[in-house]
C-alpha cells in the first residue's frame, strides 16, 4: 500500500496519451504534484491509499487545457469593438485605447480576469502576448497556474518600453526574473513581422538563443498582411523569416491562415510549430488556416483563443469544437480532425509547441498533475456513447467543476481557490466604466 | 396605476424590434400572457402594480430563441455516430438505428429530454421533423413550450406509417388534434426530394393548402444530393420543387448549401424562408448557405440546430455566434452578420419562417411574453461595452437563468418548472443501455 497525496477517482479518464483512448473507472494518483499512476479503479482501492481522495463517478478527466496563443490582459477589452476587419479593429480601436490605459493596473487586473476565466473553462496553462510580462508572470504565480510569458517586441513605442533595445532589456529582465520558477516559462514575442525590423528581430534571436526559449510570432494572419509585406519587402513573411533563420522547432507561428503548399513544406521541413486560432481568425474575417493539411504534412498544430478583444471569451472547450467543425467544411471531409485529435492539440500539441511536452499536456506517470474534472451527468451531454465525442461536441465549459495545477486543486466544485472573484468583477466594472467615459470624450 | 400578472425588471432588455436597440433599466409588463408594455423602469414603477414582481437587474432580457428547424427526439442519439458525412452517417448508423428503436416511447423520451435542453438554453420554440409528430406535440403541451410539428412525410415505411397514403392520414389527424392548441401548430413535413416522390409532394401540397400550413423540407443540403438528384431526374431539387409550385412564402426551405445566384433570386422572387444550420453543416461537412447574400437579397434567414445527432447539441445562442463567425469568414468582410442581424435570425426571422411573428419574435406590447433572462454578472460576460455583442459573442447558454412561455415560467433560477429532470435522466440512461447493447450484437 503506497502513501500519496492525493487520489481522484473518476468515471472516465480521456489520457491523450496513448491516443483515442478512453478508460472508464480509472483513477490518478498524485503526490508531490506529479502524476504517479493512472490505473483502473478497483487496482487503485488495493494499491494507494491517500490523503485526500476524490470520487467523481460522473465526471470525465482530461490532461488540462493549453491555450497557445492569448493576450490575457486585453480580456477587458473583451466586447469592445466587434463586427469589423483586423486592419480597422487594430489601428481605430484596440491601439487607441490601449495608448490611453495601459499600464501595471490593467494589465494586473486584466490577467487575473483571464486567468479566473480560463480556470474555470479547464485551461491550466496559457501562452501569452502583451506588455508588462513581468506583471502576467506575477499574477500568474500568485494564481498558481501555468504560464509561459511572451517577451514582446515592437518596434514602436508603448507604456512598457520606447524602442527595440528597452524592450529587450526588459525581456532579459523578466527572464532573469522567472529563472526559476517551475510554473512560469518564457518565450520570446516579436509581435509579427510587419511590426518589427530585421535588425530587431536578429537582436530578439540572439536574446533567445543565449536563454534557449521559444519564439513566439504572429505570422500570416491575414492577406492583407501578407500583400504588403510583398510590396513593402518584395517577399513574404514566412519566406523573410526563413533567411532570417528562425524557422525551427522553437518557432511558434501562430494564425497561419494564408500558406501555399510549398509553405507548407518549409513549416514541415524545419519543424515549426502552428497555433490555429479559428473562432478569432472568423471572427475578424482574417482567414482560414487548413488545419487538416498541415496536420497530414507531420505539423505541430496547437489551438489558442487569442485574446478576448477578438474572441470574444477564452474557452478552449469551445475553441476545440470550431477547429473540428471548420477543419471538416475545409477539407470536404467530415472525418477530418476527429474528437481525438481535436483534443490532442488542444492539450498535448499546445504542450509540444511550447516545449513542455516533457512536463504536462497527457495524464501519464512522471507528468505534473495539471487535471480538469467535468461533470458528464447533465442533460446536455446525455446519452453518452462515447465520452470523446460527447467532450468535444456537446460538452460545454460550464460543466467543468475542479482544475488541478501541479496537484493544486485551483477550482474546487467551481469555486476558485486562489482568486478573489468578487475583486475581479469590482476591479472589471472600474475599468469599464473609465474606457467608456474616455471613449465618449 | 393599472393592475397586471407580472412586472419584469431587467438591467437590459433588447427586444429586437426595433433592431438594433439596447434599452437600459427597463422593464416588461405582462397581463394573461401578452406583453403590455415594454418600458423605462422608472415609468413601470408609477403606471403598473404586479402579482408578481421580479428585479434583475444583472440580467439582460431578450426574446425567446426560435429553433426553427430541430428532430427533438434524435437528441437520443446525441455522439451516436460522429466524424463522418451526410450520406454515410445517415445509411450506416442513424437509419439502422431509428429502424430498430424509434417507437412512442423512443419519441416522447427524446422530446422531453430534448425540450428540456432548449428550455434551459433560452429556446422557447421549436420546429420538428420527425415521426409520430402528435407525440412530440403531447410532450410540448405538457412542457408548455410553443412547437410547430413537422406532419412528416417520406417514401418509405417506418414504424410511424407504411406509404404516403398513411402518412397524410396521420397528418390530417395530428393537425386536427392540435388545431385549437394555442402554442402547438403544425407544419407539413416532406422530409426532402431525394426521398418523397413528386406524386407523394402533390399530395402533400394539397393537405397544405386546405390547412393553410407552412411546408418544411429539408433542401440542397449536400452537393451529393444535388448531383444525384440532377443524374435522376435531370433538374436540382430547387428547379423540381418550382416545377411544382412548392415555391412560396410558406415554404421553410432547411439547409441551402449549394446555391447558384439565379436560385437565389428564385428563392428571393417566390419569399422563400431559408434556414440555416451551420454547425450541422459544417459537423457533417455538408457545405455552407451563403446567408450574407441571402440576407442582402431580401431572403428571409433564421437559424436552427438541427437534431443533436448531427450538432450535437441544442444550444441556440452557440448556432447564433457560429452563424455570425462562419458568415464573416464565407463573405471575406468581418462587418457581414453583425450581432444584431445574428440574434434578428434567432428570433424575429424564425417567427417569420414558421408564420408566427404576430405572436412571437420580439419583446413588443401585444405578442407573447415569451422571454429569456441572462445572467450578465459572471467573468465569462465582463466587462460589458455593449450588450447585444456580449449576447452574441460571449454568452454562453448556462447564463440562461429564466425563461417564460406566453407568460408561464418555465425555467425559474435554473430549474425546470413542467419537467421533472430526474426521470428525464433515468430515461435516457435506459435508452443508451438499450441502443448500445444492440449496436454490440
Amino acid at each position: 500500500m503506497q502513501h500519496i497525496d492525493t487520489l481522484i477517482y473518476a468515471g472516465w479518464i480521456i489520457p491523450v496519451e496513448p491516443e483515442n483512448t478512453v478508460h472508464e473507472q480509472y483513477a490518478i494518483a498524485i503526490q508531490d504534484g506529479k502524476i504517479v499512476a493512472v490505473l483502473p479503479s478497483d487496482d487503485a482501492v488495493r494499491h494507494f491509499s491517500a490523503r485526500i481522495t476524490y470520487r467523481l463517478n460522473n465526471h470525465l478527466l482530461i490532461p488540462g487545457l493549453i491555450n497557445a496563443h492569448t493576450h490575457a490582459s486585453m480580456t477587458l477589452l473583451r466586447g469592445f469593438a466587434d463586427d469589423m476587419p483586423l486592419e480597422k479593429w487594430l489601428n481605430e480601436y484596440i491601439w487607441p485605447v490601449e495608448k490611453a490605459h495601459i499600464d501595471r493596473n490593467f494589465i494586473a487586473d486584466g490577467a487575473k480576469l483571464a486567468i479566473a476565466e480560463m480556470l474555470r473553462g479547464g485551461v491550466t496553462c496559457f501562452n501569452d502576448m502583451y506588455f508588462f510580462p513581468d506583471v502576467v508572470g506575477e499574477v500568474a504565480n500568485q494564481a498558481g497556474i501555468r504560464a509561459i510569458l511572451g517577451l514582446i517586441l515592437i518596434d514602436f513605442p508603448t507604456a512598457y518600453a520606447q524602442d527595440s533595445n528597452e524592450y529587450l532589456q526588459k525581456a532579459r529582465k523578466v527572464q532573469e526574473q522567472f529563472n526559476d520558477n517551475p510554473l512560469i516559462q518564457t518565450a520570446l514575442a516579436p509581435h509579427a513581422p510587419y511590426s518589427v525590423s530585421d535588425i530587431s528581430l536578429k537582436a530578439g534571436k540572439l536574446l533567445a538563443e543565449e536563454f534557449d526559449l521559444p519564439i513566439h510570432i504572429h505570422l500570416h494572419e491575414t492577406l492583407t498582411e501578407i500583400k504588403e509585406a510583398v510590396k513593402k519587402d518584395g517577399e513574404r513573411p514566412l519566406t523573410r523569416l526563413r533567411k532570417l533563420n528562425l524557422l525551427s522547432p522553437k518557432l511558434i507561428a501562430v494564425h497561419m491562415t494564408t500558406l501555399k503548399n510549398e509553405e507548407m513544406a518549409i513549416l514541415a521541413k524545419h519543424g515549426v510549430n502552428v497555433v490555429h486560432c479559428p473562432e478569432s481568425n472568423l471572427k475578424l474575417a482574417s482567414g482560414t488556416c487548413p488545419i487538416s493539411k498541415l496536420q497530414q504534412a507531420g505539423i505541430n498544430v496547437a489551438l489558442g483563443t487569442d485574446g478576448a478583444a477578438s474572441n470574444d471569451d477564452l474557452d478552449m472547450l469551445g475553441e476545440m469544437r470550431t477547429a473540428a467543425l471548420l477543419a471538416k467544411i475545409l477539407s470536404k471531409d467530415a472525418s477530418s480532425i476527429p474528437a481525438s485529435t481535436a483534443l490532442q492539440m488542444a492539450t498535448l500539441n499546445g504542450a509540444k509547441a511550447l516545449g513542455i511536452d516533457d512536463v504536462t499536456g497527457s495524464l501519464i506517470a512522471g507528468k505534473s498533475a495539471d487535471i480538469v474534472a467535468i461533470d458528464m451527468s447533465d442533460i446536455e451531454t446525455q446519452p453518452i456513447y462515447n465520452p470523446l465525442s460527447q467532450l468535444v461536441y456537446a460538452v460545454g465549459r460550464d460543466k467543468v467543476t475542479d482544475v488541478w495545477v501541479a496537484g493544486k486543486h485551483l477550482l474546487k466544485s467551481r469555486t476558485l481557490t486562489s482568486l478573489d472573484i468578487h475583486d475581479i468583477k469590482t476591479k472589471t466594472h472600474l475599468w469599464r466604466d473609465k474606457i467608456s467615459a474616455s471613449r465618449q470624450t
